[in-house]
């Protein structure tokens, strides 16, 4: 065997799936192990092997973790095998001509120290900048395609529309919500605790926020910050938000919906009583997976570094360090423990 | 006072709204009483007076019914005033330049033989022809309307598209699945009893059609009849049937909402637990009432009539004859009684 096939091994921490979940994920449906990996593609393979630097934690990891095909097309973790999400992550070696070993790139990986990923095509390379890596789990990734396509391709708010935006402060709302801000609309958006109120209105230029935990009567709280009722609703969270939210819709108005993270985990979904308006006020709701907008990527990168560049976009995340911590992080996202976007940082490179 | 203020008197048999109701409608809710009635409109009244010929009972109506401001924005029945809807009815005197004695109109009048209308810019005109002139509270009326709207304006399914039509046999159901056949689609209705069921398969050529009282799963139902998915689901019952559709939508599917009857009456509505298809589907949902495309009427007149003559389109009526039958008639509408449009019969002319 020649000189390229000695490769070093290397010990490869995990976070192992143990088994699939009903109701609420726990911490203790992961585990940590430790194994090892070779740094080297197998001869022949087109994968590339990374050393992962940066782990997203994404609300729709919840469906990986059931015995059932997820019905939003992704797929389900593997009891025994460490679990997988967006990332991004390094080149250690390649097999695939279109990336070399010190390539930074995102995309799909596994929550593991190093990931031998087998179908490259699906990573986006990065073009190292002064922007932080993590953003591209988090604004420059799939949360803000998500938030990006959201406002720009399935509906635009006009200047001066009422634009609410539930789980505002999370990955996705705390973008829809600036870019709503940019296009001239009035945004309010609800989050779960007084800080992330706090940030919203204070830190993110929202008009005006709320915290649902507090609120006795959400469609009192809505009334009073939609006195003339709501234009658009980004709608991530379902249940008696969205409910809240039917009987304050302006005549005409939208509802765009990529989640419903309250509902997610729920085995008796929240019964909606104002569905009806649907027709009364003729409203207009279209669902969408971002999955379908990769190809707008780069068009995306040009709309979006720009207003990071020019600080007319900030982006909070919620930083934890050490594989280790991984699991935690992930539970914490289905009861608000984060504050903006959920990562964990493995390296910085 | 001259000749013209001399006006004969006659008795006026009215349909008296006793109370507001909640929940369900009664037949105990209305009574029948008999008033006195001038055959003149007031001097110098752009009024009308009709004598009523046909009415027609309509979800809708449960609405007005109620003491709150009603979502679809029609106007509540006044306690111990005769009720109103739709209808057809001839002028008997007109103070309004557009009408003339002996006219033939469709449009708002009241459950009473005869009715003074203040607001004639709101009726229709008929050409008499060889239709009914029933079918002026249903295929030629507001249910064809809405039909068309939904199927031409709203979303138009293209040829070999799967279609869906809860309330299939209904006033507006069995136009929307005619005019999906004459379209090209395939067409599946659910009524509720097997009558319903035959007519929908052997007189108004549905591809299938189920009893959905009858069907154990819906889910199940729906999977046997559309095992490709439903491209296009025309919405007019909510609820369960809503949540069964949600599990069998193709992705990119469409749903029309132009009602929600099962509903109506409800004082806690069907919880619903498969909204999250709503982005994993990738569905767009649209509602929209019939009222906002009257200007559309004479166009849906020029499609329709055509389709009647040449017996492309037959529509099932369901009359009752007198004033007297009106409460149990439109009462029954909400337990599915009626075969057809449900229509009252007052007089042919």
């Amino acid at each position: 065997m020649g000189k390229n096939n000695i490769a070093e091994e290397v010990k490869n921490k995990q976070v192992i799936f143990r088994n699939y979940v009903t109701g609420y994920p726990k911490e203790s449906d992961f585990y940590i192990t430790t194994t090892i990996i070779k740094l080297k593609v197998p001869q022949g393979s087109n994968a590339v092997l990374v050393k992962n630097l940066y782990l997203s934690c994404d609300p729709t990891m919840q469906f990986q973790m059931r015995n059932v095909q997820s019905p939003s097309g992704t797929q389900s973790f593997v009891p025994g095998s460490p679990i997988h999400g967006f990332g991004v992550a390094k080149v250690i070696d390649s097999g695939h001509q279109s990336f070399s070993e010190g390539d930074l790139v995102w995309g799909t990986t596994g929550w593991e120290e190093y990931s031998l990923i087998q179908k490259p095509e699906t990573l986006f390379k990065i073009h190292k900048s002064d922007v932080p890596l993590s953003y591209y789990t988090g604004i420059l990734g799939m949360p803000g395609l998500t938030a990006y396509v959201g406002l720009y391709e399935i509906v635009s708010p006009k200047k001066g529309d009422c634009v609410f935006i539930s789980a505002a402060s999370g990955a996705v709302g705390q973008l829809v919500g600036q870019f709503a801000k940019l296009m001239g609309c009035y945004v309010v958006g609800a989050a779960g605790t007084p800080r992330k109120v706090d940030l919203l209105k204070n830190k993110l230029g929202f008009d005006d926020a709320f915290n649902y935990k507090q609120e006795p009567d959400l469609d009192a709280a809505l009334k009073r910050c939609f006195p003339q009722g709501i234009d658009l609703y980004f709608e991530q969270v379902g249940g008696k938000m969205l409910d809240a939210v039917l009987l304050n819709m302006k005549d005409h108005g939208s509802i765009i919906v990529c989640g419903m993270i309250s509902q997610y985990n729920l085995v008796r979904p929240e019964p909606l009583r104002n569905l009806m308006n649907i027709s009364f006020k003729r409203l207009s709701i279209k669902g969408f997976l971002c999955r379908d907008y990769f190809d707008r990527y780069h068009m995306f990168l040009d709309t979006v570094l720009p207003f990071i560049r020019e600080k007319k976009i900030v982006y909070v995340e919620d930083i934890v360090e050490g594989l280790e911590k991984g699991p935690e992080a992930l539970v914490g996202l289905f009861s608000g423990r984060n504050f903006g976007k959920q990562v964990v940082a493995l390296a910085n490179e």
